[in-house]
Order: structure tokens, then sequence, then C-alpha cells
């Protein structure tokens, strides 16, 4: 016999992330998306209805007909397994209402990425920081808990500096970055804006990047001390945000040595820095945003924080 | 001794459109721009303060300064050309107080463009509609008057169209479009609808191509009755309307013949239609919308309608 | 026991066509890639060491060390199922070549497209064109064959058409494309021609959609008479031709009626042909060029021309 | 009277640069173009049936009759500047033979840019490197001489450079670069390869970039002593170089003090080598490339090393 699929509900469903965390479901072994729930305008319309070009039709067959609902517990009847695509303006208080209520909450919204116990989660990179989530039930007496996802640019920059900071350690890190309009949401960036043109200003990115990466490569309770300088830049790509990054690890090492243990291109010495640089390039809703916020979920699943 | 300029006041100034016609006005030989106006929001604030990056910044060191000001007859104190970028929900009324008041109304939207007497003016095609004006001030006892200039994608067409129609007489024309995204102003259309895509439809488009070419090609009181016939497509360019046009004319010709009196690209026997086609390119806002505009008040102050 | 794929070989391996038909095959359930052949400069080499970025790295994880061989049949052992992306310029003869050797070739290049026993297959639309073969082996005497499929704007095109030109009878096409850059190969179009542009012109395309379309809509031995014109554009697009459609049937019909057989975009009456227009949008490499030569030959197998 | 203009020569006229140059000493004051060199295949022919898109219509009223001649000193019967345009291959022994024949050579083509006493010259930046041409023409007992200018990126980078080397001195510099297309010429970069795509590698860029940079801001004798590590980007735009640069003055200083001196965007501190980073971008062919050259014209004649 096949076990039921574990419910999941997408807070957020109708934007952009919203649509893509649906699409990256949409044949998930054990997960199933059961609600989608947005602002107000969308509650009570058929999730067909309210949702643009962003999702393949085919998922649609399936989920097309589900009511949207609000974006509250309330409006759940059992267990689910919360995957936030909220926008940041609003999701702080949200999310904190469903982990009250129980739920287990993975957000790919910036609101409490920096909290001292919600662990910003990169599976491959920091699958030991899962464990924080014991002190913030703690602390918050919740029956549930948060967990955040990187800020796309950080979650495929910090998934090729780890091999890095794990073997030389890390001293500083410069990365100039190439982002694909897709990080912007929809409609996000306008098409004057953009086509034939680089937009040399991502709000909050560049502060975003140096913040979360030592967060992401400390341990748990404590961030690392690597100096990051980011200059985000956004490109006319669809997805995929490519990274030029400049490395400077504690013990020197060739790139031919750095090879050895990661995977990325042009590696070659970097003189400004005595170090290395690199390119490194991956899909932003998939290995960060939706995507990664699904990984978390199997992990926790796997480290048996969700029943 | 250099003439004063005559004044001109720029309606709905701060959009993409509105800005077009600030920059085009900005070396004008006898108008210059003494007055912007706009919606609620901008209202009071240095015009500098409002617009984006659609106007060249040299253009603002002169006008920069000026205080926008309410879209009413009343915020302006003398006798003023007055050009409108409104958007087409609000421009109907707006405009119409104005030429009540007294002001000659020069035109983008599609507000009043099929109004049997407001001209519908591409001057180089069909400067005697401009006439019209005589018989609208009659009926409406307006001191001032409306002149409306056509959809863009008209304005290129008809251009096309004018010699042919003038010599062999026109049946039928057939025209697929390609336009530009600065055709939808600003934001507009959104960067992921677009880049490395055609969007097949574009809002109301073809019924106004249809519509307009034959009040355009027609006498002062009597539209052509050309059967046109339209598929319009936006495509991934910034500046510039291209069509693929398709004309039977009622007395046959030859490219040959036809490219005499025409200047397209790619004139060619058309097997289809027994007629021929070819394609043609325009500027959508030098040739069509706001440069359209300024062509207009120049024609109307040649021919007297304005002092 | 799984039974043993056919051995299949590429010809012009190494250029764009090529490279989408060794990817199109690469799971096939009853076709592999056994030889893959290409010009002088290319013989000896690795397949691997030959192909560009437009082949999926995996693929040559199985058939990257394939030795590229000489386009004649001396160059095979067995035999072999022979897919053709040979530029036209050089196609007809070995083409024939490969035939006289008693091989079935299906042909991507217009060289023989337009012979009479030459079948001009778009398999959902003329499957039963498929059996000139029969007259073709006689004519020539060869033990094997030659099948072409159309021109990527056609296979789209027909496809679209051949409900209308069922149900309803086709007088008159009017056809203005938007195509990708796929289409013209690689290198192909320079990005400065392209990017941020449209290319009005693509030489020979507007005759061989005219002629190719009406081979596939006639019989096997007669073309149709459908009167085509055809006006076709180049966009920056990657993959994907879209088309914008304007027919007069025979029979009258209305876009609902028309709708019932045919499945297509913003299907709506058309005032100039007094008929119908759409647009309809296809993948020129999969269901034209590559695709469309791979689904012949899985016809032409089901029809036991291939043993 | 107005004094006769100097005769120019373009050599390599018929490439995108070529014609660049060609377009911008279409109106110069003092200069004009009255020879065209270029390859054989085009050798004989009118100017205007060799050139593609790259150049003004209007530029080959004037120009578009004269005769290509072979880039020999043998073709030309007069005293001319010469601007190379030539590719780099085959640049070097060319523009040699025209300063032995008494020639000023003013070249984009990076052959001799790291001769040791030929000046690598960006006016607004070494002018005083200019001086190197009388020991150039001491040591090859020419009559003419060779100025190069640099590297467009390099070109624009150094402009951005210059006023903090001046007042801080600098230690490192890194710079992430996001080129156009122009930059690689014509048919340069394939549009499979760009449209909605980075490419993150341009041959020989860095190099030329960390080098010329010092070059640049040494004195005529001695190159600076600056570690530049670059990462050099291809990005789907068709002119202007945009560049994310990082850098350490000697001196330390802050954003405010060092925006008293330079004027690029988004000048703010970074931590990583406790510097400050910003936004440079340029124009490739007219602040880099055939401008420059042209601008090194005017600053020779000004020195009068041309009379």
């Amino acid at each position: 016999m096949v076990p039921a699929k574990k419910k999941a509900v997408v807070l957020g469903a109708t934007g952009m992330m919203g649509q893509k965390f649906v699409q990256l479901l949409a044949n998930h072994p054990w997960l199933e998306v059961s609600a989608v729930a947005a602002s107000d305008k969308s509650v009570g319309k058929p999730y067909a209805a309210t949702v643009g070009g962003q999702i393949q039709r085919h998922v649609l067959d399936d989920l097309g007909d589900l009511q949207v609902v609000e974006a509250t517990p309330r409006a759940l009847d059992d267990p689910y397994i919360v995957f936030s695509a909220l926008p940041t303006e609003v999701a702080g208080p949200i999310e904190e209402d469903f982990a009250k209520a129980g739920f287990p909450v993975f957000s790919n919204a910036s609101s409490h990425r920096m909290d001292h116990d919600v662990p910003l989660l990169n599976p491959e990179v920091n699958a030991e920081h899962a464990s924080l989530v014991e002190a913030q039930k703690r602390r918050t007496q919740w029956d549930g808990f948060i967990v955040a996802n990187p800020n796309c640019t950080t979650a495929i920059l910090s998934l090729s500096l780890k091999p890095l900071y794990d073997r030389f350690g890390l001293e500083t890190v410069i990365v100039s970055t190439m982002q694909a309009i897709s990080g912007a949401g929809y409609p996000g960036v306008a098409s004057l804006d953009i086509l034939e043109n680089v937009i040399p200003f991502i709000r909050n990115e560049e502060e975003k990047v140096e913040r979360e990466t030592n967060k992401i490569l400390g341990t748990p309770t404590k961030p690392a001390t690597i100096t990051v300088s980011a200059s985000c830049q956004r490109v006319p790509t669809i997805h995929g945000h490519i990274e030029a990054v400049f490395a400077k690890t504690r013990t020197p090492t060739s790139p031919e040595e750095a090879a050895k243990s990661m995977s990325v291109g042009r590696l070659r010495r970097d003189s400004a820095l005595n170090g290395i640089k690199y390119i490194v390039l991956g899909h932003n809703l998939v290995r960060g945003g939706a995507g990664c916020s699904i990984l978390n979920a199997e992990l926790l699943m796997a480290q048996k924080y969700i029943q």
C-alpha cells in the first residue's frame, strides 16, 4: 500500500514564487499541495483563476480547482506542512501565527532569517543548523517552528564556498552577481528597464548576501567571521544567477587543490586577494527559493523534526 | 529679436509618453514646456522628482524644477497649447475641460479619436482633416478644440498606405505587427512576459488599427471603406513597430509601379490578395505618439487654427 | 528479452540540427545512434570534441567517444537508418548515395523536398504520402529511399491548416511569421543583428512555405491549390516559431465551428479574407526539423517500409 | 578661409570597428577619411559594397564611393593619419610598415600595446605618455610612429581609477565586467550563445585588463604596481561595458572623500579590501576603441607630434 502523502499548504501561492512551490511539489514523493493560501483579493477563487503564466498548465489539471483560502491557521483543518512564499512585508507575523498553531513553516521570506534560533538552512551546506528548531521551540513555546532558507544569491554562493570553508577556512570573499529577472518575482522588473540593459542595483541584496553567508557557514550558534563584500547586478536572463567570486582562504590553496573539493567554473588564481577566483551558476528558484525550502522540509522530515 | 515661444503644457507628464512629449519639445523652435500636469500624487512636487529613466537628464536641467500642477484648466494662468499623454481611462473629460476653457488640445489618448468632428490627424497623410475643428467648435461652442493622433501602429501603417490609396485605391489590407515594448508605457510589459518571447495579443489594438485607418484615409466627413484585418504582436524590441503588410489595391498594380510612390521595405507581389506585400517600420513614440501630436500642433499653427 | 535497437546514423552530426537529432534519439525506444558522420575536418575525432553547447552533456556520456566518420555509405558496415542534418548545399547527392546503397534516408534538407516521388512528410498531416517511396524505388531502382520533412515553418503551419483543409477546403492562406534564432543553425544569426531587433527577411523561407504547404496538403501525386502568401521574420527568441495566420476556407466557416476541429490560439473572424485568423506556435526543432524526421522514421517503420 | 582637413585612412575599414572609425570621423573638425583599406577580398570595391549595417547610411552618401585599397603604405599617395582597426593577428607588421613609411599610426589592436616605447594612451588619463613616441622614433629610426589605445574595458576602468591613483595611491583592484556584444566585433558572438545568457569568459581579456591598467597608470617609463584581478563576462547588451570595481587605496579613503574627485555610480564602502566599491559604465566603441584612438590623434596633434 502506498502511504498517504503529507498535506502541504503554500502561502502566497498566487505569486511567482508561490507558483514555483506548487509546480515543484507537483510530483513530490511524500508531499502534496492540499491547500493554497493568498491575500484577500484571491480568497474564494479557484486557484487556476488566480495564477498567470508562471506555472505549467498540467499542474493545474490537478490543482486548478482548489479554492484559495486565507493565509491564517484557521483556514486549515488538518496538520499541514507550510511553505511560505509571502512577501517579506507581511510574512513575519503570519508565519509566526502558523508556527504558534503547531505547523512547521518553511519560509522563503527574509523576515526571520537572522533570528538567532531560526535555522537559516541550505541543506547541503549546514544541515546541522536544523537542530536550532529545538531552541526555538523552547524559547517560543510554540508547537510548530520556522525554518528559513537563504536569499537565492546566498544559497548559490554558500554552496560553492562550503568546501573551501571546511578545508582551508575563509577570510575574505568578494562576489559580483549577474542575477536573472525571475529573482524579482512577477511583474517584477519592467521590461523597459532590463531589455538590452544591466541594472546595477538590487535593493537590500548586497546586505543579505554579506550577512546570510556568515550565518550559514557558522555553527548553529555562532556565525562565521568571513569578510564578505557583494556587488549585485540584474541582467537580462530569465532564470539562473551567475556569480563571479574572489576568495581568500585562511590556509593558502591553489586552484588545483581547491578543485579537488568543489565543482565550479573557471577556477583560477586570484592575485588581488592572493586567493582563487571562479564562476558559479545556480537556478535561483530551484536551488534557491522554493526548491531550497522543499529540500529543507525533506531534511527536517529525515531528522524527525516533522512527524 | 527672437519672438517669445508659445507656452505648452503636458498633461500626464510623469508617465513614459508624457516624458517623451517633454523630451521632444525640449528644443522646439516655437514651443516651450511651461507647465507639467499630472495626477494628485505628483502635484506640488518638482518635475524632476516625479520622472524615471525615460527622459534624458539634460532636459531636466531646464525643466526639472517646474512644479507639477493639477491637470485642470484652473491650474494655468495663460494661453497654453495642451499636449495630452493622459491614460485613456481619464483623458476624455479632462481634455474636454481644457477645450471648453479655450485651449487647443493635442491628444494621444484614444478617447475622442472616433468622434466625428475630432480630426484624427496624421499630418503627412490627412492634413485636410484639420478643418474638422471648425465643425467641432460650432457643435460644442467651445473656444478651444481637440485634435487626436492615431494609435502608433496606425500612424505608421497609414503613412505607408496613403500613396497606394491615392493612386490605386485600396480594397483590402492585412497587417501583422511586431510592436516594441515602449508602446505599452512604463512599467508596461513585465520582463518575465517578453524577454525571449512574443506576446500575441495587445488589448484593443487590432480594433483600433482597423477602425482608425479608415477614418484617416477617408475624407474629413466620410471614412474610407477599406477592409482592414490586423494581428498584433508584442516582441522584445525597445522602440519601433515593424509591420508586415499585405494590400489589395482597387486598380491592380505591381511592386515596381507601387515603388514609384512609396518608400518601404521588401515591396513584392502578394499572391493571396493578388496585390502587394511589404514591411514598414516606424518609431512608435516619435512618428506615432508624442511626435505625431507635436506635428499636429505645428500643422494647426501653420493653418492658423492656433493664434 | 529486450530486442536490440536499430542502428541510426546522423549525417551532419556536428551542426546544431545534427546535435538535436542525436539529443532527441538519446532515449528512443527502438533507435540508437551508432554512428555520427560529418565533414572532413571532424572525421576521425571523437564526437564530443566536435560539438558545442547545443547538446546536453549527459548525452555525450554515452556517445561522446563515437569516432566521427565520413558521410558516405562506405563508412558504415551494417544496416542503418539515416538521418540527414546536412546543409542543403551538399545534402542532395550524399543522400542519394545512401539511398542507392540501400539505406532509408530521413532528411531535413530541402534538396529533395519537391521531387515528385519523395514524400514531403509531416506525419500527423499526410501519413498517406509515405507510399510514394514505392514509386520512388521503382523509378530509381534504389534499394533504399529518401523521405523529406518540411521546412520547420511549414511543418507548424500545415499542422494547423490540415483540419481546416479537410473539413472546409482552403482557398487562401496568408501567414506572417516570427521565427526563433535556432531555426538558422549555429553560429547562424549574429547577435548584433538580432538582439533587440527584428530581421524582416529569411532567405528562401517564404518560397518554401508557399510551395511545401501545397505539396503536403495535396494527395501523394497532386499538390493542393491553395494560394499561400508568406512574410517571414526573425525575432529574438531562442526556440519556437510563432505564426499569425489568415485563412479563407472554400466552405465558409466561423471561429466557433473551426475550433471544434483544431487547437490554436486566438482563433477569430478575419474580415479581410472573409475567413478566420489565428496564432500558432510550434517548436521549430522538435515539431519541425529533427523531431519531424524522427516521427517520419517511426511512421515508415509502422507502415513496414523499414524492416 | 576654412583650412583643408587632414587626410585620414582607416585600416580594416570594413569590419565593425573600422566602420565605427569612419562613422566617428564623419564630422570631424580637422580630419577627413580620404582612404579606406581592407583585406584582399574587398580591395577595388566601392566602400559601400563592403560594409554591413554597422554604419549609418548618411555617412556612405559621402564615402560610399571610395574604392577600398590595400592596407599598405604603397596604396597611399599623400601624408595620412592612419587609424588601425586591423585584427590583432595581422595588425603588428602592417602597422610597423606604415610607421616606417612615415605615417603616424593610431591603433586599436593589441599587438604593440605593451612595447615599452609605444604609448598606451588614454588621453584624459596619461597624456604625458605621448612623449614616448620620441624614444620610439629614436629606437626605430622610423619617420612615423605607433600609438596604441587600451582594450575597451581598460579604457573605461582606468578612467575611473585615475583620480583615486593620483590622490590616494592604489594597492589592489578587483573588477568584474559585464561587457556588450559589440566589443566582440561582427559577426562576433553568435546569438544562440548570448540571447538570454551570460558568457563568463572572454579570451585574453582578463590578462589585458590586468596588464594594461598598470602601464597606463604608471609613468611613461615605469608601470604602476597595482595588483589588478579581473573576471570578464559577456552579457546581452549591445553597446556599453559595465564594471563592478572594488579598490583598495594606499592612503585609506572614504566613499565621500573619493566622490570629490571622481564620477561613478554607487560609490560605497567595501569591507573586503577595506576600500571602496563602485560601478562604472562606458561606451566600449566611443570611449574605448575607435573613439579613444581618435582622441589620441587629437592629443598628438595638440602636442605637435603631428604636423
